[in-house]
Protein backbone atom coordinates (compact mmCIF):
# COMPACT_ATOMS: atom_id res chain seq x y z
CA UNK A 1 0.00 0.00 0.00
CA UNK A 2 2.20 2.47 0.72
CA UNK A 3 4.81 1.13 -1.81
CA UNK A 4 2.11 2.62 -4.49
CA UNK A 5 1.22 5.93 -3.05
CA UNK A 6 4.98 6.56 -3.06
CA UNK A 7 5.46 5.20 -6.52
CA UNK A 8 2.53 7.83 -7.35
CA UNK A 9 3.97 11.14 -5.02
CA UNK A 10 7.79 9.85 -6.21
CA UNK A 11 6.90 10.69 -9.55
CA UNK A 12 7.92 14.00 -10.80
CA UNK A 13 8.38 15.26 -14.60
CA UNK A 14 11.80 15.46 -14.29
CA UNK A 15 14.22 16.34 -17.96
CA UNK A 16 17.65 14.91 -16.77
CA UNK A 17 18.55 11.23 -18.22
CA UNK A 18 21.14 8.69 -17.95
CA UNK A 19 23.09 7.31 -20.89
CA UNK A 20 21.98 3.73 -19.44
CA UNK A 21 19.54 2.24 -21.93
CA UNK A 22 16.14 1.03 -20.92
CA UNK A 23 16.58 -2.90 -20.51
CA UNK A 24 13.74 -5.21 -22.96
CA UNK A 25 11.90 -6.92 -19.90
CA UNK A 26 11.60 -3.39 -17.89
CA UNK A 27 10.29 -1.69 -21.33
CA UNK A 28 7.84 -4.87 -21.44
CA UNK A 29 6.85 -3.89 -17.55
CA UNK A 30 5.61 -0.87 -18.94
CA UNK A 31 3.54 -1.72 -22.01
CA UNK A 32 2.17 -4.73 -19.19
CA UNK A 33 0.94 -2.00 -17.24
CA UNK A 34 -0.70 -0.07 -20.05
CA UNK A 35 -2.24 -3.41 -21.47
CA UNK A 36 -3.80 -4.47 -17.80
CA UNK A 37 -5.94 -0.61 -17.72
CA UNK A 38 -9.74 -0.93 -17.65
CA UNK A 39 -11.78 1.10 -20.34
CA UNK A 40 -15.35 1.45 -21.08
CA UNK A 41 -16.50 -1.57 -22.58
CA UNK A 42 -13.09 -3.51 -22.69
CA UNK A 43 -13.12 -0.89 -25.76
CA UNK A 44 -9.03 -0.99 -25.11
CA UNK A 45 -8.29 2.15 -27.49
CA UNK A 46 -4.77 2.73 -26.29
CA UNK A 47 -1.86 2.32 -28.66
CA UNK A 48 1.80 3.08 -28.80
CA UNK A 49 4.41 3.24 -31.41
CA UNK A 50 8.08 3.62 -30.11
CA UNK A 51 10.60 5.33 -31.63
CA UNK A 52 13.67 3.23 -32.27
CA UNK A 53 15.74 3.80 -35.43
CA UNK A 54 17.87 7.23 -35.53
CA UNK A 55 15.88 8.63 -38.38
CA UNK A 56 12.37 7.91 -36.32
CA UNK A 57 13.83 9.51 -33.23
CA UNK A 58 15.25 12.32 -34.98
CA UNK A 59 11.65 12.96 -36.48
CA UNK A 60 9.67 12.79 -33.58
CA UNK A 61 12.14 14.80 -31.61
CA UNK A 62 11.94 17.23 -34.53
CA UNK A 63 7.43 17.42 -34.10
CA UNK A 64 8.30 18.14 -30.04
CA UNK A 65 7.96 21.88 -28.84
CA UNK A 66 11.10 23.16 -29.09
CA UNK A 67 11.36 23.64 -25.42
CA UNK A 68 10.97 19.87 -25.29
CA UNK A 69 13.49 18.74 -27.98
CA UNK A 70 16.57 20.34 -26.15
CA UNK A 71 16.12 17.48 -22.78
CA UNK A 72 14.11 15.01 -24.58
CA UNK A 73 16.78 14.06 -27.08
CA UNK A 74 18.64 12.40 -24.75
CA UNK A 75 16.10 10.04 -23.49
CA UNK A 76 16.69 6.46 -24.22
CA UNK A 77 13.34 5.71 -24.90
CA UNK A 78 10.90 7.41 -27.00
CA UNK A 79 7.09 6.90 -27.27
CA UNK A 80 4.07 8.23 -29.15
CA UNK A 81 1.21 7.16 -26.83
CA UNK A 82 -2.56 7.31 -29.20
CA UNK A 83 -5.69 6.55 -29.41
CA UNK A 84 -7.99 5.34 -31.90
CA UNK A 85 -11.45 7.05 -31.64
CA UNK A 86 -12.84 4.36 -33.89
CA UNK A 87 -12.40 2.13 -31.18
CA UNK A 88 -14.64 4.09 -28.63
CA UNK A 89 -17.88 3.15 -27.42
CA UNK A 90 -19.24 6.91 -26.58
CA UNK A 91 -21.81 7.30 -24.33
CA UNK A 92 -25.02 9.58 -25.29
CA UNK A 93 -26.84 11.52 -23.03
CA UNK A 94 -30.64 12.32 -21.62
CA UNK A 95 -29.95 15.65 -23.94
CA UNK A 96 -28.48 14.12 -26.72
CA UNK A 97 -24.98 14.79 -25.96
CA UNK A 98 -22.25 12.79 -26.50
CA UNK A 99 -19.33 11.54 -24.13
CA UNK A 100 -16.41 10.22 -25.91
CA UNK A 101 -14.18 7.86 -24.13
CA UNK A 102 -10.83 7.32 -25.65
CA UNK A 103 -8.61 10.38 -24.19
CA UNK A 104 -9.86 9.46 -20.12
CA UNK A 105 -9.02 5.72 -21.06
CA UNK A 106 -5.42 6.61 -22.68
CA UNK A 107 -4.96 8.77 -20.20
CA UNK A 108 -5.92 5.69 -17.30
CA UNK A 109 -3.01 3.40 -19.07
CA UNK A 110 -0.67 6.46 -18.95
CA UNK A 111 -0.93 6.96 -15.54
CA UNK A 112 -0.39 3.11 -15.43
CA UNK A 113 2.31 3.62 -17.72
CA UNK A 114 4.05 6.52 -15.30
CA UNK A 115 3.33 4.87 -12.01
CA UNK A 116 5.19 1.46 -12.99
CA UNK A 117 7.46 3.42 -14.28
CA UNK A 118 8.54 5.15 -11.92
CA UNK A 119 8.31 1.94 -9.50
CA UNK A 120 10.92 0.78 -11.39
CA UNK A 121 13.51 3.96 -10.95
CA UNK A 122 12.57 5.07 -14.45
CA UNK A 123 12.30 9.06 -15.22
CA UNK A 124 8.87 8.79 -17.14
CA UNK A 125 7.77 12.28 -18.58
CA UNK A 126 4.83 12.82 -20.91
CA UNK A 127 4.53 15.81 -23.03
CA UNK A 128 1.70 17.50 -24.65
CA UNK A 129 3.88 20.20 -26.39
CA UNK A 130 4.16 18.73 -30.05
CA UNK A 131 2.84 18.77 -33.50
CA UNK A 132 0.70 16.40 -33.78
CA UNK A 133 0.73 16.12 -37.56
CA UNK A 134 4.28 15.77 -37.40
CA UNK A 135 4.28 13.50 -34.97
CA UNK A 136 2.06 11.22 -37.71
CA UNK A 137 3.98 12.05 -40.49
CA UNK A 138 7.16 10.88 -37.96
CA UNK A 139 5.44 7.72 -37.15
CA UNK A 140 3.43 6.81 -39.84
CA UNK A 141 0.35 7.27 -37.61
CA UNK A 142 -3.01 7.65 -39.85
CA UNK A 143 -5.00 10.95 -39.10
CA UNK A 144 -7.88 9.09 -37.53
CA UNK A 145 -5.50 8.41 -35.04
CA UNK A 146 -5.16 10.73 -31.86
CA UNK A 147 -1.65 11.21 -30.84
CA UNK A 148 -2.38 11.99 -26.54
CA UNK A 149 1.42 12.47 -25.34
CA UNK A 150 4.92 11.62 -26.41
CA UNK A 151 6.81 10.05 -23.38
CA UNK A 152 11.02 10.52 -22.68
CA UNK A 153 11.08 7.48 -20.96
CA UNK A 154 15.09 6.30 -19.47
CA UNK A 155 17.30 6.25 -16.05
CA UNK A 156 17.55 9.46 -14.45
CA UNK A 157 20.85 11.21 -14.97
CA UNK A 158 22.49 14.15 -13.54
CA UNK A 159 20.70 17.56 -13.08
CA UNK A 160 24.06 19.43 -14.09
CA UNK A 161 23.85 18.24 -17.72
CA UNK A 162 20.81 20.05 -18.19
CA UNK A 163 21.54 23.62 -19.18
CA UNK A 164 20.61 26.12 -16.06
CA UNK A 165 17.20 27.25 -16.66
CA UNK A 166 15.87 23.84 -16.69
CA UNK A 167 18.02 22.69 -13.83
CA UNK A 168 16.48 24.81 -11.84
CA UNK A 169 13.11 23.41 -12.37
CA UNK A 170 14.62 19.74 -11.63
CA UNK A 171 13.48 20.18 -7.97
CA UNK A 172 10.50 22.74 -8.21
CA UNK A 173 8.15 20.56 -5.06
CA UNK A 174 5.19 19.31 -6.29
CA UNK A 175 2.41 22.23 -6.01
CA UNK A 176 -1.17 21.33 -5.74
CA UNK A 177 -4.53 22.84 -5.12
CA UNK A 178 -5.99 22.57 -1.39
CA UNK A 179 -7.69 19.00 -0.68
CA UNK A 180 -10.39 21.11 -0.08
CA UNK A 181 -10.81 22.30 -3.51
CA UNK A 182 -9.85 18.65 -4.98
CA UNK A 183 -12.73 16.68 -2.93
CA UNK A 184 -15.98 18.06 -1.92
CA UNK A 185 -18.95 16.38 -0.29
CA UNK A 186 -22.36 15.36 -1.67
CA UNK A 187 -22.14 18.93 -3.65
CA UNK A 188 -20.14 21.11 -6.07
CA UNK A 189 -18.20 23.42 -3.37
CA UNK A 190 -17.35 27.23 -5.18
CA UNK A 191 -13.88 26.21 -4.13
CA UNK A 192 -13.70 23.35 -6.61
CA UNK A 193 -13.82 26.18 -9.75
CA UNK A 194 -10.80 28.24 -9.09
CA UNK A 195 -8.13 27.20 -11.50
CA UNK A 196 -4.58 26.42 -10.68
CA UNK A 197 -3.13 29.88 -11.77
CA UNK A 198 -5.46 31.60 -9.29
CA UNK A 199 -4.90 29.28 -6.32
CA UNK A 200 -1.33 29.62 -7.02
CA UNK A 201 -1.69 33.36 -6.68
CA UNK A 202 -3.86 32.90 -3.79
CA UNK A 203 -1.73 30.51 -1.51
CA UNK A 204 1.91 32.85 -2.52
CA UNK A 205 -0.70 36.05 -1.11
CA UNK A 206 -0.91 33.33 2.00
CA UNK A 207 -4.85 33.04 1.88
CA UNK B 1 8.24 -3.29 -8.53
CA UNK B 2 6.57 -6.42 -8.83
CA UNK B 3 3.70 -5.07 -5.65
CA UNK B 4 2.71 -2.13 -8.25
CA UNK B 5 2.26 -4.34 -11.41
CA UNK B 6 0.72 -6.64 -9.09
CA UNK B 7 -1.92 -4.15 -8.31
CA UNK B 8 -2.33 -2.80 -11.60
CA UNK B 9 -2.94 -6.01 -12.88
CA UNK B 10 -5.16 -7.46 -10.03
CA UNK B 11 -7.52 -4.50 -10.54
CA UNK B 12 -11.16 -6.07 -11.91
CA UNK B 13 -14.17 -4.39 -12.20
CA UNK B 14 -16.02 -6.42 -10.03
CA UNK B 15 -19.25 -6.02 -8.43
CA UNK B 16 -19.87 -7.11 -5.35
CA UNK B 17 -18.96 -5.40 -1.99
CA UNK B 18 -19.03 -6.13 1.31
CA UNK B 19 -20.75 -4.12 3.72
CA UNK B 20 -17.64 -2.57 5.70
CA UNK B 21 -16.86 0.93 5.28
CA UNK B 22 -14.11 2.66 3.67
CA UNK B 23 -11.86 3.95 6.39
CA UNK B 24 -11.37 7.77 6.42
CA UNK B 25 -7.46 7.22 6.43
CA UNK B 26 -8.25 4.92 3.50
CA UNK B 27 -10.36 7.05 1.52
CA UNK B 28 -7.71 10.05 2.39
CA UNK B 29 -4.90 7.80 0.61
CA UNK B 30 -7.37 7.60 -2.88
CA UNK B 31 -7.55 11.35 -2.96
CA UNK B 32 -4.01 11.51 -2.30
CA UNK B 33 -3.21 9.49 -5.22
CA UNK B 34 -5.86 11.56 -7.41
CA UNK B 35 -3.95 14.84 -6.23
CA UNK B 36 -0.03 13.81 -7.40
CA UNK B 37 -0.86 12.79 -10.84
CA UNK B 38 1.04 15.25 -13.26
CA UNK B 39 -1.44 17.41 -15.79
CA UNK B 40 0.10 19.04 -18.58
CA UNK B 41 1.40 22.43 -17.43
CA UNK B 42 0.13 21.63 -13.48
CA UNK B 43 -3.25 22.61 -14.50
CA UNK B 44 -4.86 19.61 -12.48
CA UNK B 45 -8.40 19.96 -14.03
CA UNK B 46 -9.55 17.01 -12.19
CA UNK B 47 -11.85 17.68 -9.43
CA UNK B 48 -14.46 14.62 -6.90
CA UNK B 49 -17.46 15.21 -5.32
CA UNK B 50 -18.56 12.39 -2.64
CA UNK B 51 -21.63 11.39 -2.40
CA UNK B 52 -22.69 11.10 1.33
CA UNK B 53 -25.73 11.58 2.87
CA UNK B 54 -28.69 9.12 1.89
CA UNK B 55 -30.53 11.73 -0.59
CA UNK B 56 -27.25 12.61 -2.34
CA UNK B 57 -26.22 8.79 -2.88
CA UNK B 58 -30.10 7.90 -3.86
CA UNK B 59 -29.74 11.26 -6.92
CA UNK B 60 -26.58 9.73 -8.05
CA UNK B 61 -27.38 5.94 -8.51
CA UNK B 62 -30.77 7.26 -9.83
CA UNK B 63 -28.16 8.72 -12.60
CA UNK B 64 -26.23 5.99 -13.44
CA UNK B 65 -27.69 3.06 -16.55
CA UNK B 66 -29.82 0.13 -15.09
CA UNK B 67 -27.58 -1.99 -15.86
CA UNK B 68 -25.24 -0.14 -13.04
CA UNK B 69 -27.72 0.45 -10.50
CA UNK B 70 -28.68 -3.19 -9.42
CA UNK B 71 -24.83 -3.61 -8.25
CA UNK B 72 -23.66 0.46 -7.49
CA UNK B 73 -26.71 1.03 -4.93
CA UNK B 74 -24.32 -0.92 -2.35
CA UNK B 75 -21.00 0.38 -2.84
CA UNK B 76 -19.95 2.20 0.47
CA UNK B 77 -18.36 5.34 -1.35
CA UNK B 78 -19.83 6.24 -4.68
CA UNK B 79 -17.69 9.68 -6.16
CA UNK B 80 -18.03 11.60 -8.99
CA UNK B 81 -14.95 12.09 -11.43
CA UNK B 82 -15.04 15.67 -12.67
CA UNK B 83 -13.14 17.83 -15.15
CA UNK B 84 -13.34 21.48 -15.61
CA UNK B 85 -12.22 22.26 -19.16
CA UNK B 86 -12.15 25.97 -18.35
CA UNK B 87 -8.80 24.51 -16.13
CA UNK B 88 -7.49 23.46 -19.50
CA UNK B 89 -4.43 24.39 -21.46
CA UNK B 90 -5.37 23.69 -25.18
CA UNK B 91 -2.38 22.57 -27.28
CA UNK B 92 -2.81 24.01 -30.91
CA UNK B 93 -1.22 22.00 -33.75
CA UNK B 94 0.40 23.66 -36.76
CA UNK B 95 -3.26 22.76 -39.00
CA UNK B 96 -4.85 24.89 -36.47
CA UNK B 97 -7.03 21.90 -34.70
CA UNK B 98 -6.65 22.11 -31.26
CA UNK B 99 -6.00 19.06 -28.65
CA UNK B 100 -7.95 19.19 -25.32
CA UNK B 101 -6.04 17.68 -22.15
CA UNK B 102 -8.54 17.59 -19.58
CA UNK B 103 -10.15 14.46 -20.19
CA UNK B 104 -6.64 12.73 -20.51
CA UNK B 105 -5.26 14.47 -17.49
CA UNK B 106 -8.16 13.03 -15.58
CA UNK B 107 -7.74 9.95 -16.90
CA UNK B 108 -4.04 9.39 -15.39
CA UNK B 109 -5.77 11.11 -12.25
CA UNK B 110 -8.28 8.04 -12.30
CA UNK B 111 -5.63 5.68 -12.92
CA UNK B 112 -3.75 6.73 -9.66
CA UNK B 113 -6.54 6.08 -8.06
CA UNK B 114 -8.03 3.03 -8.57
CA UNK B 115 -3.98 1.71 -8.81
CA UNK B 116 -4.33 3.08 -5.23
CA UNK B 117 -7.48 1.54 -4.18
CA UNK B 118 -6.51 -2.02 -5.58
CA UNK B 119 -2.97 -1.75 -3.76
CA UNK B 120 -5.22 -1.46 -0.44
CA UNK B 121 -7.56 -3.84 -1.22
CA UNK B 122 -10.34 -2.35 -2.37
CA UNK B 123 -12.65 -2.45 -5.05
CA UNK B 124 -12.46 0.52 -7.30
CA UNK B 125 -15.19 0.45 -10.05
CA UNK B 126 -15.53 3.29 -12.57
CA UNK B 127 -18.45 2.89 -14.68
CA UNK B 128 -19.24 5.56 -17.89
CA UNK B 129 -22.71 4.25 -17.95
CA UNK B 130 -24.63 7.30 -16.72
CA UNK B 131 -26.75 10.14 -17.67
CA UNK B 132 -24.45 13.39 -17.16
CA UNK B 133 -27.09 16.03 -16.73
CA UNK B 134 -28.97 13.62 -14.08
CA UNK B 135 -25.11 12.95 -11.85
CA UNK B 136 -25.15 17.33 -12.37
CA UNK B 137 -28.25 17.63 -11.13
CA UNK B 138 -27.92 15.01 -8.26
CA UNK B 139 -24.48 16.65 -7.19
CA UNK B 140 -25.28 20.63 -7.88
CA UNK B 141 -22.31 20.08 -10.20
CA UNK B 142 -22.47 23.81 -12.89
CA UNK B 143 -22.92 23.02 -16.12
CA UNK B 144 -19.11 23.69 -17.58
CA UNK B 145 -18.06 20.90 -15.67
CA UNK B 146 -18.07 17.60 -16.68
CA UNK B 147 -18.21 14.35 -15.41
CA UNK B 148 -16.05 11.43 -16.61
CA UNK B 149 -16.69 8.27 -14.60
CA UNK B 150 -18.70 7.26 -11.38
CA UNK B 151 -16.67 5.43 -8.90
CA UNK B 152 -17.97 2.98 -7.02
CA UNK B 153 -15.42 1.96 -4.15
CA UNK B 154 -15.67 -0.44 -1.13
CA UNK B 155 -14.06 -3.62 -0.10
CA UNK B 156 -14.75 -6.47 -1.98
CA UNK B 157 -17.72 -8.61 -1.05
CA UNK B 158 -19.08 -12.26 -1.69
CA UNK B 159 -19.53 -12.67 -5.50
CA UNK B 160 -22.96 -14.69 -3.78
CA UNK B 161 -24.30 -11.78 -3.57
CA UNK B 162 -24.99 -10.51 -6.82
CA UNK B 163 -28.05 -11.43 -9.04
CA UNK B 164 -27.13 -14.73 -11.41
CA UNK B 165 -26.18 -13.00 -14.39
CA UNK B 166 -23.53 -10.38 -12.48
CA UNK B 167 -21.74 -13.11 -10.66
CA UNK B 168 -21.03 -15.59 -13.81
CA UNK B 169 -19.29 -11.97 -14.99
CA UNK B 170 -17.12 -11.36 -11.48
CA UNK B 171 -14.44 -14.01 -12.70
CA UNK B 172 -14.28 -13.57 -16.25
CA UNK B 173 -10.83 -13.44 -17.22
CA UNK B 174 -9.41 -10.16 -18.43
CA UNK B 175 -8.89 -9.84 -22.09
CA UNK B 176 -6.51 -7.91 -24.30
CA UNK B 177 -5.33 -6.98 -27.30
CA UNK B 178 -1.68 -8.99 -28.44
CA UNK B 179 0.89 -7.46 -27.39
CA UNK B 180 1.99 -6.79 -31.27
CA UNK B 181 -1.25 -4.32 -31.73
CA UNK B 182 -0.79 -2.20 -28.44
CA UNK B 183 2.89 -1.96 -29.52
CA UNK B 184 4.65 -1.06 -32.95
CA UNK B 185 8.53 0.04 -33.52
CA UNK B 186 8.91 2.94 -35.28
CA UNK B 187 5.91 2.77 -37.64
CA UNK B 188 1.76 2.47 -37.02
CA UNK B 189 1.56 -1.32 -37.53
CA UNK B 190 -1.81 -2.22 -39.66
CA UNK B 191 -2.71 -4.60 -36.76
CA UNK B 192 -2.55 -1.44 -34.23
CA UNK B 193 -6.18 -0.14 -36.22
CA UNK B 194 -8.09 -3.74 -35.35
CA UNK B 195 -10.18 -2.49 -32.55
CA UNK B 196 -10.63 -4.98 -29.33
CA UNK B 197 -14.85 -6.58 -30.89
CA UNK B 198 -13.11 -7.63 -34.40
CA UNK B 199 -9.50 -9.50 -32.03
CA UNK B 200 -12.09 -11.05 -29.90
CA UNK B 201 -13.53 -12.79 -32.92
CA UNK B 202 -10.39 -13.37 -34.41
CA UNK B 203 -8.65 -14.82 -30.84
CA UNK B 204 -11.58 -16.76 -30.52
CA UNK B 205 -11.30 -18.05 -33.88
CA UNK B 206 -7.91 -19.38 -33.29
CA UNK B 207 -6.07 -17.09 -35.78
Amino acid sequence: MAEILEALALRRARRAYDLRPVEADVEEALWEAVSVAPSHGNSQPTRVVVARSAARRGALVHALNEGNQQWAVAAPLLAAILAVPAHDFPQTNSDGTVRDMWAFNAGIATGNLLAQATAMGLLAHPMAGFDEPAVRVALDIPGDVRVLVVAAIGYPGRADSLPDDLRKKEDIPQERVPRTALVADDSWHESQAIGWREWRKRLAEGH
